[in-house]
């Protein structure tokens, strides 16, 4: 099937929350990388939506999404 | 009901994360095509959301919810 | 109040993903036809939603809410 | 403060989950009363969501949101 | 930073599920109040969305999401 | 990669839930910072959303979703 990793280094486990945070916008991208290859494409979209107020808190809310699942497998980061 | 397939091989459990990614992705596909059968228009849908840069968020937003519903299965993919 | 069963079986459980995907498929089916009760106008509205990407991906969104707590529900089908 | 009730018998508990389903829809309906009292409005505005696809989806997506609390409070009705 | 108070007596328990829901409701209005703290621009907004059929779900979406934590929180109000 | 930080003190930890709280909001405007570095066009885009009902809604929805993790994260902060 599609070719391009979707989760980098195989893993939801990272050291810190900030990882996390991280490892959460990575996931966003590379949904939207796998619908749209296209790499020229995708430069123009992200000026569309990164000008948009509405688009920046709907990205926003896909970050909250994938966050939240990373937070949870990482069990908050609670030692 | 419907014919078609909508969990392959009928389990939420993958090997990796990165499978189950796969398998959110895949999961979310199916929802469409049940609702949109016609292989013909769900290609010209998808030349539809590949260019819009809300319809990318929102299609990070519909795997980011069927990937956490996977990742819980999976316990998170943790021994 | 309303007169249509909401949950066929009146049950969450399942025997497998594949049957509780479909049942998250009716579930948000019924809300539609609670909210709209007119089989006519809903056959036109589907019409409308099965031919535009950005409803296609919205049934999609709600399709994998209801299917998260149907999933919870059999304990994600792990014996 | 808004002195409607906004969950009937102030219970999230239910014998079924038909009822459970039917409470998800009270209490989504009791937010738009609450926000918007006037029942001749209501009435109006009811008219236009129910003709509207994707706002049938969004009523859809929102009591989905709701039932996951009440399944969760109800244990999923597991004996 | 911000000086409005974002959480009611700094405490997601409540008494009974109804006070749960005023406080979801109290709470999706803060985060308003948050970023739009001109109180006369908020009665203008609210006269807009009060009247906008597909506003008035949204709302109700994210009282929904509130919901969800308030009800977790206070352990769905169980004995 | 991106060199802002995106968690403040690395730690999903607060003291209270109002402290939570104001996590959840940087959480989400530090995303909206990261996918729009450039301060100006933030400023105006602030001015967007901050007059626009649907967008002050869907600000209030992400940082819902934020919150729901850092309350799970600090066990609802319940002693």
């Amino acid at each position: 099937m599609d070719t391009i990793a979707l989760v980098p280094n195989n893993s939801l486990i990272t050291e810190t929350p900030e990882e996390g945070r991280q490892l959460a916008v990575k996931l966003a991208r590379l949904i939207i990388k796998l619908t749209q290859p296209d790499e020229e494409k995708r430069k123009q979209l992200r000026d569309v939506y990164g000008n948009d107020a509405m688009m920046l808190i709907a990205v926003g809310q896909t970050v909250a999404t994938e966050f939240a699942t990373i937070a949870a497998a990482n069990n908050y980061w609670q030692k």
